[in-house]
């Protein structure tokens, strides 16, 4: 899976991307893996090259936010039909759930009327070939279409539009390309060793475990040294991915502690 | 300006990519555009398809951040080596850099000896023909190489790190690119007025003030709008930059109040 986040927003700095954080966290403990986030601005060209290169690395899925609403640089869906040479046209579909949207703000006595003006039939308007996603929490619907063997999927940029899509209509489709693999995961905390006399500890155990990745992240400095020493590891059967965890876990410690560390352990939790 | 991430930990969603932002932030700030950030594993393919893909793009600084430490998946650099086929040495300087911070723990007590096991080795190993940027609160150099004429820079991964060099080695390097262009930028909110009937609006006051970007970002729902517009621009002189801002901001209020919204406006502020 990639990711692609497009918003100015992102690039100047303004906004912190707790979307991709948050897709990249939903997909992993799905058993999904995250090769690449790429963050580019409303711009159609940019976007437009984004979405080729991540659809020829043939990850599977491409799911984009931002860009789907109505203002003139919500521009993620004429980048997409640039990208695969493809007409922009009214979803039929896409308007009816867009028009439900104001018709019931009108309802609510909250709108006057719903004229459907271009700004609001251009969140209904998609490159041919794609279809809707309902948008539970918000007005512009989510995208996807099938290219080759791939998933392209647009979503909006607004954070509780993006879940509620993501967790409706993509989390079953992630569910079934990963089948019943599923990520595990513990941290231990390590002190009074430094980062450059762990690295060869942290080497000869994932030797020794093949299916376990340990990946050292400094939180204190390399004089004062305290270290979160993170495991992961993808199983279909939660027993296996426990006991490869705590092998190494075993394995780790007890060299941290010969060479004069001190450890402290967390719970192994299972992420489904 | 192009960013890329590394690590592992961005692509699981373990870690909010904070330094994404920071270093969009202040490279915004000081008139310097970001035009891509992209996030990849601990991979030396991954890596070096990347650092090649951003150097084809040509936009002046190619920055990374992460992978520079002791350990096996510490990979920026191998993976810069083979984007550019070079080989990996030891740097001199570089090593006289990490030595010093070793000797400098062994002088406080801190340490024993300063054995430089190749794990030490391994951050003052660079791809040929770079430079150190000497990093003055942790052990692992930033490196700084210039292929044709772009600007290649990799900074340690660990925030406080990456923000020191950035500061000391990296923004007189953008200083001097941006030359005495500035970024300008205020936000107003509106209240009462649904984002797609701002569109036209903000369309209107975007045609009649060129040089001023305006982003409509929706904090509330459709149905009860609360949105912030984003005004910026970038100017060599602050008081043209404040002069084209008011004028948009005039002109979007009126519109906007003359529609039945209501605003509320801070102050300008000019980020240098």
């Amino acid at each position: 899976m990639e990711i692609l986040c497009i918003g100015n927003e992102l690039l100047i700095g303004k906004t912190l991307n707790t979307n991709a954080q948050w897709m990249a966290r939903r997909s992993t403990t799905l058993g999904i893996m995250v090769k690449r986030i790429t963050v580019v601005g409303d711009d159609v060209n940019e976007i437009a090259d984004a979405v080729n290169e991540a659809l020829k690395r043939k990850t599977g899925f491409v799911v984009t936010t931002g860009g789907l609403g109505p203002t003139f640089d919500d521009k993620t869906l004429e980048g997409i039909a640039k990208s695969l040479n493809r007409k922009l046209k009214v979803n039929k579909k896409a308007l009816a759930m867009v028009k439900e949207k104001y018709e019931a703000l009108v309802k609510a006595g909250k709108m006057e009327n719903v004229e459907l003006t271009q700004y609001r039939v251009k969140m209904a308007t998609f490159p041919e070939g794609t279809e809707p996603l309902p948008n539970p929490v918000g007005t512009a619907p989510g995208v996807i279409m099938t290219i080759e063997e791939a998933s392209l999927i647009a979503l909006p940029g607004v954070p509780s539009e993006m879940e509620a899509i993501f967790e409706e209509s993509v989390v079953p489709l992630l569910k079934k390309a990963a089948g019943k693999v599923a990520f595990f995961e513990t941290s231990i905390y390590a002190d009074n060793i430094m980062e450059s006399s762990l690295a060869p500890l942290i080497d000869k155990t994932m030797h020794d475990s093949p299916y376990v990745y340990i990946k050292s992240h400094p939180k204190g400095e390399e004089e004062k040294p305290h270290i979160e020493l993170h495991f992961s590891t993808t199983a279909k059967d939660s027993r296996i991915a426990k006991r490869w965890l705590e092998k190494a876990i075993i394995q780790l410690s007890e060299l941290i502690e010969k060479n004069g560390g001190k450890i402290r352990v967390q719970k192994i939790k299972a992420k489904v």
